[in-house]
């Protein structure tokens, strides 16, 4: 009896490997690319109808599965759309922080974080952000929203003031030429297409040319 | 007897200076009136709450009025959202227009037209064609809303086209441009708050001038 348990213990490892179970780190990284596809999918909805036009029904049609599924993954609609935004807010932010950290002059990344805004307000999570009102959820949910926008609001207005300050750019009011560049880029997401002749990138080098340049830049 | 009624013909018209019923004309007048406090009170409301959150009630509370009060000027709530952002683009239109009809420079039109866009979307009607996603109405009903707002974008290309042939501006893609304009401006009416420092004046000053002479403008 004292030898036999190693190899009964081995015979069992064995047979774990072959389970027609998942492993459960596995099965963790699967149920969050089903959260995020359930995500996408809402976000996508959301963009092309509307919150209040979309059900969990529509999103649950769309990924092939039942209503039921769906509260597997996510809490309830106020939840999916707070999800969204907040993703989309955070890549953003990801974003500045990571052309911060690589460093170089302040307007380089000025144009560096004006490409990232392009390219997020095009994308499912980040055009939620643009083209759902945050008046669709509890006003006591909107707080933490709020802050994460005012924190990319504040990141521009700092590039701003750093770019007059190495005279890359002309002296103005950081908070209004904040407000200004983010609205332009911000309203992309409300026209934008997938799919069309204007890429992402072609808007953003089209945007970057005349914030930079001016409309009188360079006249023939 | 043939002599009375002229006299007593007379006297009627008498008393009907002194009714106390409006006469025809001005109660229609006055009618327009109301109606347009109902709306301009429905719009506060939709940008402040947005339009789920914004019932007839609340409508209808802050005039001092009852609900059923309400349904003599307008026909449900799907409605003056309609009216109200009918409205803000109608005015938007008929500045563009009067301007086209003065005359004078491509670039000093462009330049009143960007004046008269950012005046409306900080107006009650003009902020709700911002703040309120046209996906809250019937599918049925957008075309002509949207059909007002394609006329608002032309009218910005053909005056991009014409100052570019002016030479007054550096050539360009006028549909992007209009885009980028349109947006920068159209953003204002989701930030603006009424009563601030910065008036609607200033913000068009600010937006002119980076428009016109670039970020990289007037470096020191």
């Amino acid at each position: 009896m004292s030898t036999t348990p190693s190899v009964s213990r081995k015979s069992f490892k064995s047979a774990a490997t072959t389970s027609p179970w998942t492993a459960a780190d596995k099965r963790a990284e699967q149920r969050e690319l089903k959260r995020q596809a359930v995500l996408s999918t809402a976000a996508q909805l959301f963009n092309e109808r509307g919150f209040q036009a979309t059900s969990l029904d529509d999103i649950a049609a769309r990924l092939n599965v039942s209503k039921p599924t769906l509260y597997y993954y996510v809490k309830n609609k106020d939840e999916i759309l707070i999800e969204c935004v907040r993703s989309g807010l955070q890549t953003m932010l990801e974003g500045i922080e990571q052309t911060r950290l690589a460093g170089g002059k302040a307007i380089d990344q000025l144009i560096t974080c004006m490409r990232i805004y392009t390219r997020i307000v095009t994308q499912d999570f980040g055009m939620c952000v643009i083209r759902i009102s945050d008046t669709e959820l509890p006003a006591e949910r909107r707080a933490e929203l709020r802050q994460l926008k005012s924190g990319i609001d504040q990141a521009f207005r700092r590039l701003i003031k750093a770019c007059v300050k190495e005279k890359a750019i002309a002296p103005c009011d950081p908070k209004i030429t904040a407000f200004m560049i983010a609205g332009a880029l911000c309203w992309v997401g409300q026209w934008y297409q997938p799919g069309g002749t204007l890429t992402p990138e072609k808007i953003a080098d089209a945007y970057i040319h005349t914030f930079m340049q001016g409309l009188l830049g360079q006249r023939t």
